[in-house]
């Protein structure tokens, strides 16, 4: 009990406990309720995605896909009606099997399992938690969308069901019609959660994209997390823009991190950019910089409300921060193995990892997910974070998400995520990204090329520059 | 629209709005409604010590206090039965009065202010509705505590009520007595929120101290924050320790930051230390350090499951880490001033303030009102920004609360607040804590004194120690 002296590599691996671990003490199974087209599909995934990005093992099973595996090619709303008595045995084996590798799959690592399925009786969510709770011992927290606005129904049934496998070989109007004969199926025979004749379930039920949320036996942390990311996510059209700052003159000295000004380049960049911006006359826009000099001349000539987040800060290189390659790569030869091997958790000494960058983000996020028209300017690791979020890409591929300087991205949510655009300016900048490397022999090149690729340091040392001569730059 | 270079004075000026301004836009009024004795000047009082500390500026407004104001001491229940004509008209008017002081306080900068009243008619509601929305174009949003459990009303009565200034005068039997009986009087014409006669109301309801709770028509960061702050604390008893790391070579030192080993008196600190609380028993005790090493080592023999906090990390000084007090002094002489002026804002450069601090600790607040019994091993300008939080301090008192080195610190939830105790281990160490400056002409004193005190550093260059002679170690 003697607190001896910690090891660099002891420390390191306390803090590979990271604050992140307490989430998830026992495995939870997130349960859907609600009638088709109610969102719960969008709900899974898009809750799957946030708990996945904030670093909980979270995966969707959707009843749908079982079924379909199940039978051959569905015919018609038929194969629903509640006395279809062969269907219905189809129908609660493959609830059955679902469940078997949800407990399969959380008893192999997985913390959080979303049950993607009407589960709209009584009997069956009671099935679920004799499965889950009385024989595994997993949590459980039902989460029912509640809809009686016709509007949003249909408009959920046009943009996602009718393009679904089911509905292949069927038009539009067909497809419609069956789905509403569908729904009628499942009315019949629909028991909403219950809090007097189901008191011992935990739940949430959200009415009409979130007007009303009522909350039961709501317990520990992950299930108060959900409640309120659930509360905060809306579903009206807006777009957000992403955008890092223009080049620097540290990006061209090849320095890393630091607070430098623009260079000319950038600042023709942050001309253009506020051209561009105040040409479209988006309603309502805000702009979030980062506190970093660069982000906030760039957004200088934006005509809309600023805001400077201190989160939007570029990932901090510790001892690292501004120095050149030359000097980093004498100093600390044997970080950048490290670096190459798990780029994701890797720590720079006394700076910030992915991983932490991500933490620090989440607020962002959530206040991101509140808003409508947003322009975010800020820097490459910040935005290869956001994207991972929003694009579902996970903790290997986001720190080499590609986010090139004077470029802006435009990000729309469509069905169940995000369309993605990218509108490139014909401004020259230093080039900052550089694959992830393919031959851990040359340890030279990587390290060169990985310290410039996270804090967007510049590629003077070999004076290539990338000229978006194809720079798709409308008007 | 030129992005011209700022100079840093500018730069500052964008700084200081920072990322919390944009929490309130409008003024919001967070209307309690419920019963006596339903937890409504607990919550208010709680939300408020939360809003305030989290930088919205936020006031409860109590009708009691205005009604005992208004009338001659309180006799009995009687003055609350709803027939009584003339006690009926005094309420109303002390109620129209409190709300007009709502309102001067919102039009003079107030962001937040709680009417900790019963609110118990749709009658009083309404009148709210039309003074705060109709006349004045504030936000409202309605915060109902339900409560059917007689054990925690009774609980709450006795806790609370019979130390009321109202039964000064009176046993605790009797004014239990006439307490319940005041609740029947509301109890006859109480009518619970109600979303369909009063359909445009925001609010929340709170069932059981949180068994259930239901939101509806929620809008805007301030409000969901609210809910999501309402749904993770707890009236369960329990005990937080709070201790700063044992003395580190640094602290001998006199270098500010930093992340040393403990001292030879920082081990023996650490040993006394797991031994106290080891002894102690503590049920289902968690234990939190920063990832520091002197809080891993000084936490190192505490039997119970450790968790690491980057987010408890001592305040970053900036450009200042590392440095002696000496070197500080030569390279940054203007700074020090600055830091006087308003040391809670004070911000050290390309490093942090008080404000951020607190701002990097919220997540931290929040998972501690969620758990049971947690020690917390951490560093002086954290500790202060968690203290101002339980102890509900300013944030002009926060950078001078003092947290000796070698002390544990008791906080045990009690009434409306906390209660504090403090066992002071006779173990020395060098004395990191100054008083605020009272004479500004002495710039040198100040400033040596003043970077001590946020950093931990220590205090050898006068050669001073603390002996904690009277210290109060039980066993």
């Amino acid at each position: 009990m003697f607190p001896r002296r910690l090891s660099l590599f002891e420390r390191q691996e306390f803090i590979m406990i990271g604050e992140r671990l307490n989430y998830v003490n026992t495995p939870h199974v997130i349960a859907m309720v609600g009638l088709p087209a109610r969102g719960k599909t969008y709900i899974s995934k898009k809750l799957s995605r946030y708990l996945n990005w904030i670093g909980i093992n979270t995966k969707v099973f959707n009843l749908g896909e079982y079924r379909r595996h199940a039978t051959t090619a569905y015919k018609c709303h038929e194969f629903f009606r509640p006395d279809n008595v062969e269907a219905m045995a189809i129908r609660t084996q493959c609830a059955i099997d679902a469940l078997d590798d949800v407990c399969t799959w959380l008893d192999n690592g997985g913390e959080v399992a979303v049950f993607d399925a009407t589960n709209s009786t009584i009997e069956r969510r009671q099935l679920i938690l004799d499965i889950v709770v009385k024989k595994r011992g997993f949590k459980l927290f039902f989460v029912e969308s509640v809809c009686d606005d016709p509007k949003i129904v249909e408009q959920n049934i046009m943009e996602v069901k009718i393009n679904s496998p089911d509905y292949q070989s069927m038009g539009a109007d067909v497809a419609l019609r069956d789905f509403l004969q569908r729904i009628e199926h499942y009315q019949e025979r629909y028991e909403p959660l219950d809090e007097v004749t189901e008191s011992e379930l935990s739940f949430m039920k959200i009415f009409n994209t979130g007007e009303k949320v009522l909350v039961r036996k709501h317990e520990g942390h992950i299930q108060a997390r959900i409640v309120y990311y659930l509360m905060n996510i809306h579903i009206i059209p807006r777009t957000i823009y992403l955008t890092r700052h223009g080049e620097s003159e540290w990006n061209k000295e090849g320095k890393i991190g630091g607070d430098s000004q623009l260079s000319p380049n950038g600042v023709k960049y942050a001309i253009a950019l506020a051209n561009y911006i105040n040409e479209q006359n988006i309603k309502n826009l805000r702009v979030w910089t980062s506190w970093h000099y660069r982000t906030i001349q760039t957004a200088s000539g934006v005509q809309a409300p600023q805001e400077r987040w201190k989160s939007l800060n570029e990932i901090d290189a510790g001892v690292c921060d501004g120095k050149t390659y030359a000097m980093i790569k004498r100093e600390y030869p044997e970080q950048f193995a490290a670096r190459d091997k798990d780029k994701f958790a890797y720590r720079y000494p006394r700076g910030e990892s992915y991983e932490d960058l991500v933490a620090r983000l989440e607020p962002v996020i959530m206040e991101l997910e509140r808003q409508g028209n947003v322009l975010v300017v800020s820097h490459q690791a910040v935005f290869r974070c956001l994207l991972a979020y929003f694009l579902d890409k996970n903790s290997e591929e986001l720190p080499y998400l590609e986010v090139p300087l004077h470029s802006l991205i435009k990000l729309t949510p469509v069905a169940y995520g995000c369309k993605m655009e990218q509108i490139n300016f014909p401004i020259e900048a230093v080039n900052t990204h550089r694959p992830k490397p393919q031959e851990p022999g040359f340890l030279e090149d990587r390290f060169r090329d990985d310290v410039k690729d996270d804090i967007g340091g510049g590629d003077s040392t070999n004076g290539k520059k990338a000229n978006n001569g194809d720079a798709t730059l409308p008007t």
